[in-house]
């Protein structure tokens, strides 16, 4: 399976790349990283992209930017940091590379938990998270040739412990547990599932 | 009660606007149409809005448009319509309007059916109100003053019969029910809840 992972180069990301390599084909994306260029809060640059990798089988998408901070002095201008990074980035990955994915591929996207279980500060992260999960949902209604879409919502990750004083009483997920969910994904067959990784 | 209903003249804020007027005072506001005139898709509007406005007990949002049309098709730019209009322009009423609201006020913003129970065509709005739910849920731990935060999620209702072959199966909500939804937020205590209507 020839696999895309945007995002491989992060903390989650590298992981997954790791677990995927074993038995796949592997091209790693990120804005300055991997084996291709990608800038996902750029049409034009998703667009280059998937011109420049061909067909693929499973895109995988572990990335995308938040605003975090205070709801009280939290500005329009702030939210729409998460909107066009983490959300729009990640549905412009799927509207445009729909046009370029192999019949029976896969979508994976990255939300997270905070739709479902907020911290102070995360209002915007909550809102994209949320928006991610229903998209995939409705999507997956709606993508031709077989083509499925999943976002996959981990906990706060064990090898994120920058994170874990803004998570209070949060258990953090093991990265196997979160490996697992991308693998449920891009190689089982469900979808319009979100995958929760707890 | 002071209460603003953004949305008063379209077919559920007419409904809800009759049913707070008996025991509120009730300023309706619009793009073109109410008392006053703010466009949602602009902060500048909504904060010269505020400004005309004075203090206030509760503030209504019943508006916001969507992007509806099949996935293989859309676009990015089809997407953003509803990002810019249901989802951000009721994120900047909130956002902007907390620094205007009387303490133990409350906010009321509509979301609907389509983040559970996604319809063809639907992507886009499944999106918008997948992230409304969350934000209300987020928002609602930050807001300062005792100020509560809801969402109304309606079904298709049934004043809107044009919408029923779009939403095969779903029974339409009636309007009682709808109404009720909205006092719930408004005159109940509850905050942080997606107030389902079905
Ligand atoms: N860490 C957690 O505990 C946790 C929990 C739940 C959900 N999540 C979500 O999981 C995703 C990844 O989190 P992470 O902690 O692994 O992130 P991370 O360590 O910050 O890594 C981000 C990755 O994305 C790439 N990237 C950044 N901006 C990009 C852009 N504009 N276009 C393309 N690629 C870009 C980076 O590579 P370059 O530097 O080369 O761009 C890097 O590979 C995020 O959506 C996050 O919200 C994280
Ligand atoms: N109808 C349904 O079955 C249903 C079901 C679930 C959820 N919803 C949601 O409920 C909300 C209202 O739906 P509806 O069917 O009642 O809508 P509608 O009949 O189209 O009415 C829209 C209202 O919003 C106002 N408006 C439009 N654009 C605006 C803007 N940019 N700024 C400020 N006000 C604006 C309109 O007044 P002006 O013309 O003066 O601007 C009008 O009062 C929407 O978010 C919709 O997605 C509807």
């Amino acid at each position: 399976m020839k696999i895309i992972v945007i995002g491989a180069t992060g903390t989650i990301g590298k992981k997954v790349t790791v677990a995927l390599k074993t038995k796949h084909e592997v091209i790693t994306a990120g804005s300055k990283s991997g084996d291709l260029q990608v800038d996902i809060t750029s049409t034009t640059s998703i667009e280059a992209f998937y011109k420049k990798v061909g067909t693929f089988d499973a895109l995988v998408s572990i990335t995308g930017a938040g605003h975090f901070g205070p709801l009280p002095t939290m500005t329009p201008d702030d939210f729409n940091t998460g909107i066009n990074s983490k959300l729009m980035g990640q549905v412009n990955l799927v509207l445009i590379g729909q046009h370029y994915i192999n019949p029976k591929g896969s979508f994976t996207l990255t939300s997270g938990i905070l739709d479902r279980d907020p911290v102070v500060n995360g209002a915007n992260l909550s809102a994209v998270n949320g928006a991610l999960n229903a998209f995939v949902t409705a999507a997956a209604i709606e993508l031709e040739n077989g083509v499925r879409i999943n976002a996959v919502s981990p906990g706060v990750v064990e090898d994120s412990p920058d994170y874990f004083d803004t998570f209070p009483g949060h258990i953090p997920v093991t990265m196997d547990r979160v490996v697992a969910g991308y693998e449920k994904s891009i190689l089982g067959a469900g979808t319009g599932k979100v995958i929760t990784v707890s």
